[in-house]
């Protein structure tokens, strides 16, 4: 027998993929028992404060906050140091235990992320790892990511995949991955997926054709859930011929199978 | 200049997580837009027949659909062979392309799948692949999966993941897989992310805990979107002295970080 569990839950709450600038309806993306949710919520730890005061307009269009938006607690994550792949665990708990104080006092607290699931691509891991270890309990709410999405998307092996965040920037070092990546998705079989920032993407896509074997099948799935969105795949040699321009504000997942 | 295109579109429908067991309303789960567009759709490819209508049957308590059920056409995808990790893309593109056929007349077409993504650790990816090569254009839905909703909830690195789909079923072959997996995981700061037939639940949790280091993170992702759902990270040391038990009907997803 233990005693009732009076400590707050993290909720992990997802955001929409369009990052704010597209006029997706919300309800096009996100169920409304998780859009109820959120205007439920009276304190979050968020990537950025002013996306998530954003997004928390856009819920109160469709079910209106249970307090005003001046009066909501927003926290922000620690921000990684420039250039680190990933935040550092710190030494101690401190930060973390600060921003799941709420919960410790029998709120629940929404994590959210810039675009899609919180911890996924992003630098809210850490902090669900810290309720964890407070046994604060954690609930992911249903919302999409884009990483599967873009796998559903592309119709390459979705039964064995790996997502490996950003590439390496410098394009020696860019290609040489690339090369790796499509010889072991060749010998394992197994899907390669990545991301690059929209300004880069047409430069990723160039460097893709340059380093992949020409019968490598290479997914782009560009704007997700976006009314201008597409997913394509095709052959290494198929988009040389295509010669296709990606956006450069639209965030865009690559997947590649050999 | 192309001509505009008169062909229909391959829309990934997401299904919830609950493989119809559940009592959980459709919309926590998914977005009023996706089921919108569920209830409009006249053709249908799907994991399974049955199943699907039920989902339909869900959809229509929101959502009314266009025309009745009985109209509606339902095909399902071929069959993989039993005991193949996954269905062998067959010679022809004929099977593929007959399913496709009503894109090629005009008319929208749903993919669903028993859970989540279509696509995403189900047999539904070489319909996509096919629908790419006819150029029917695919869109994808926004909905959950439980593979990256696990990770959220996970709080292990979520910037870089394998999914390994099913293990091998033999208790040899999966306990040297399982400690390969630890190493790996160890040696790249890689979570590795693997799935089970729920009634082998408890012998997994039991294979991990012998196989893993004590000091490996496990996470346990229970139920997802279930009111019963939950989702542990502990140490395997920890897990040990939990003396958690799994329930056997309900999916779990796994993922380890060493």
């Amino acid at each position: 027998m233990t005693a009732p569990d009076t400590r707050g839950r993290l909720l992990l709450m997802p955001n929409t993929l369009d990052l704010g600038a597209a006029e997706v309806p919300l309800t096009d993306v996100l169920a409304t028992g998780v859009i109820l949710a959120a205007s439920r919520l009276l304190h979050w730890v968020v990537e950025d404060a002013r996306s998530a005061r954003a997004f928390l307009n856009r819920v109160n269009k469709v079910a209106p906050l249970a307090q005003p938006l001046q009066q909501t607690q927003i926290a922000e994550l620690p921000r990684p140091p420039k250039g680190a792949p990933r935040p550092a665990q710190p030494a101690g708990p401190s930060p973390w235990a600060a921003l799941l104080a709420p919960a410790l006092a029998g709120h629940d607290i929404g994590l959210l992320s810039e675009a899609g699931l919180p911890g996924v691509a992003d630098p809210g891991a850490l902090l669900v790892a810290a309720a964890h270890e407070l046994g604060i309990r954690v609930v992911a709410l249903s919302g999409p990511s884009s990483i599967t999405l873009a796998i559903a998307a592309s119709g390459l092996n979705g039964q064995s995949f790996v997502f490996h965040g950003y590439l390496p920037a410098e394009s020696g070092a860019r290609r040489a991955r690339l090369r790796e990546l499509d010889a072991t998705s060749r010998q394992l079989q197994q899907t390669q997926v990545f991301i690059e920032t929209p300004y880069r993407n047409a430069a990723m896509l160039e460097t893709c054709l340059e380093a992949l074997q020409p019968g490598t099948r290479l997914a782009i799935a560009c704007g997700l859930t976006l009314a201008e969105g597409w997913a394509h795949t095709r052959g290494v040699a198929q988009w040389k011929a295509a010669k296709a321009v990606l956006p450069d504000r639209v965030p865009a997942v690559f997947s590649l199978l050999g």
